[in-house]
């Protein structure tokens, strides 16, 4: 649609919802119509959510991830494993990983990944205050819980040099097949390495 | 994801966000995230967008389509036919209507449609203003551009039998196949109908 808008509010209400990634001019105006119809009270929440969020969210002094604390809840908690630091890109793989219930250790979230085609170095990112905390707490264990991409083991092989020279184990997370996919489907690389770093079976 | 969010702030944002219709808890997050990592000043702007747009939107006297103005600027060209209208569900089509560039009527915004299923029924649309908009302009011809649904044409019918004691001409939007359509993947009532309502080939 290249027509005008009937009216200014609306199409500063369209363009602001298009800003945001996926959402093109024409979703835009259907959930700006949406809201519309919704009550003053409703929007008004949605419209204060955004500017509160922005405002007053603040993160985690220790792992970095969201908080509405100085000091995280996972970070406080006391019966986590302080000395195992699970090192992920951003808070949705906290949230992630939190999710299967199986990892009792802190995070440190760096808050991307080292990508150099989109000007992010490794002075942007957590990586420095990874290899104090590190120090600082004696760390056993780091574990890279990164994507599989470039970005990721450009991350990972960084992190990996800064930590070195200190005496912590760093691992990665195990790269497959995943539950339930079909071998036949699955990529050569991915395939691959599920091969390379087979696991001895115990019949379960 | 069922876990716990580390922030109430982010929690309350998501929330807002997966009230939109088609956008999910995955999606609310990421559209959330993505605003996290904007400057402050741009996450107000969209907040305020919402809220004033809410709180400052009027509709046109007239058409009752939305307006900066208590009279919309189609409703005050005066170069439009004011005896045409093209009555149309909602703002969204009277941008499509426009954007053919081959109406030069005016609208009138129904806002909505008759559905029993979901509680409207026809005095919350705007049908006896357009009666009354009819009886008082003394308007030549209205245009039913309506979609071809079973609320669509209840709706069409309503409006026939309100009208139809008025010298008005009531027309419809023409049904047939799309430009750049198969004939063979049309559905049957559409093909039927372009049959019914074929009209004399002029060469062009």
């Amino acid at each position: 649609m290249n027509t005008s808008y009937p009216s200014q509010l609306l199409e500063d209400a369209v363009q602001e919802f298009s800003k945001l990634p996926g959402i093109g001019k024409k979703t835009a105006l259907r959930l700006v119509l949406h809201l519309l119809k919704q009550n003053q009270e409703d929007v008004h929440r949605f419209g204060s959510a955004l500017i509160r969020l922005k405002e007053e969210v603040c993160y985690c002094s220790e792992c970095h991830n969201i908080s509405d604390q100085s000091l995280c809840p996972i970070c406080q908690d006391q019966n986590r494993n302080h000395k195992q630091l699970c090192v992920v890109e951003n808070i949705r793989e906290v949230m992630a990983v939190e999710n299967t219930g199986q990892y009792r250790g802190v995070y440190h979230v760096l808050g991307g990944l080292i990508s150099p085609m989109d000007g992010v170095g490794p002075s942007q990112l957590e990586i420095e205050s990874l290899v104090a905390r590190v120090r600082e707490h004696e760390a056993d264990e780091v574990i890279l819980a990164l994507p599989a991409t470039m970005e990721g083991d450009t991350t990972a092989f960084y992190i990996y040099r800064k930590l070195a020279h200190l005496s912590v184990e760093i691992t990665t997370i195990a790269r497959g097949i995943a539950v339930g996919d079909e071998l036949e489907y699955a990529d050569e690389i991915t395939l691959g390495r599920s091969i390379t770093h087979r696991i001895v079976y115990k019949g379960n």
